[in-house]
């Protein structure tokens, strides 16, 4: 779907990050360990895109993608890809009365607590990441990690059961340094003069074209205190020059992002 | 000021929002572990109040506090207090030459690690809180802590240097179970109806009354994935009901959470 000379994705290997990277066919995948890395390597390799999550259903926005997005203004959004998180107990072994420890991350852990007290296991091991635990375990045959399927997979663990979350979705986004005027939504960042009823007018411009608003997120200006930037993406793409003027007028600072579709649309990921 | 039978405050001792508690004069100041049982605290207490940080300058709005505003229809906010952070590098003597370990929660460290370098100082013993680096550096006469004058002084520690940290404020909330009319601010959250132009209607209603919006925050709805609730502050309070009348219209959800003013007008908290 994406031609790329490299992909780098917010890591480590096995992530959620790396899992919606894959969906990506073409180019050769290559983890980071931070957002900013990945912001960074996109922005000094000629050719190269990124994946980093942007949203999630129930934590709300990742504030280092939204901030670096402020930041480089000359990296862009050319693709999004949504999926629905969901973990599983992995082990070596298909044996559950085996199983001593557990690792997970801790978020993980909470969502899958419930299961897991069914199943006797009220305490478990911290560690950084799910892939990590996926890692770990997979040295360990009297362990299982709380991970994705898809870290199972890699790790040659097997899935004894999966853990339903509840309503727990990601949004992943592609980045780019060549703007994308195609697709069915767009992002703009932008800042407003500091007057009374400025982000009205801004909206007014979306009101008068007709153009619905998917979401829209401030976040502090770090250079001011209590002053902010406004993150906001949209239905339609960015071909109407009028109405972009429009936006240009009546913000103090416009960033656009350019205009986007979602990669799958398989209701799996 | 505020006259209550029980102060709860995102703890532990030392805190910056300990710190924000004791502008309080009256009341017995009790420390909570977590944002969300400050909330219920105040709930289950009769008479009781809290006290939370709901916004840094750099970090942006803190999202326990936010949604436990959404949560909790009875808790309203009664006041605020804005504090400029600022850390001090503390220890038992004044003897730099004595330090042999320094110990920070990482953000402080972050803050810290230029000033840290010029005296020789690249390495650091990582704990949860700046309080708690405070607390090991009272029992250790060859450790320095990161940490907040205020803790240092909490600890007997001595305060050999500070470290300015550039546009690094938060704002606190002070939490009771009766809503106030008073005030140069007032705080309301809503979701609105899920068609084109929706928050722009509201916003219309701001406008058309001449009232500015100070911040708008948007949050994840947990009960039904990329649906959102907003989070406003405007100048003036909530005394004029034809205003909130068409507010009430114009919203699907309305919580509305009283005026309130700044509790110090001291520069220095």
């Amino acid at each position: 779907m994406v031609d790329a000379d490299g992909i780098y994705y917010l890591g480590p290997e096995g992530s959620f990050t790396h899992e919606a990277a894959t969906l990506l066919n073409k180019g050769n995948l290559k983890s980071e360990s931070t957002i900013s890395l990945v912001f960074k390597k996109v922005d000094e390799r000629e050719g190269s895109i990124g994946v980093v999550p942007i949203e999630n259903s129930l934590e709300g926005p990742v504030n280092e993608t939204l901030d670096n997005l402020y930041n480089y203004d000359n990296i862009y959004v050319i693709g999004e890809i949504e999926k629905k998180i969901e973990l599983a107990l992995a082990t070596r072994s298909n044996d559950l009365s085996q199983i001593k420890r557990i690792y997970s991350h801790p978020h993980a852990f909470n969502e899958a607590r419930e299961k897991l007290k069914e199943l006797g296991f009220n305490e478990y091991i911290p560690v950084e990441s799910t892939s990590k635990a996926a890692q770990i375990v997979s040295q360990d045959s009297e362990a299982a990690a709380i991970c994705s399927t898809f870290a199972a997979k890699l790790y040659n663990l097997k899935v004894l059961l999966t853990i339903n979350s509840h309503n727990n979705y990601t949004r992943f986004i592609v980045l780019s340094k060549e703007m994308s005027s195609n697709g069915n939504k767009s992002m703009i960042l932008f800042t407003v003069p500091h007057k009374p009823g400025a982000l009205y007018k801004v909206l007014q411009v979306f009101y008068d074209y007709n153009i619905n608003i998917l979401m829209i997120y401030s976040r502090p200006l770090k250079s001011i205190p209590w002053q902010y930037y406004f993150y906001l993406e949209y239905e339609g793409n960015i071909s109407n020059h009028e109405f972009i003027e429009k936006l240009v007028k009546s913000t103090s600072v416009l960033k656009i992002k350019g205009a986007f579709s979602k990669l799958n649309n398989d209701p799996r990921f």
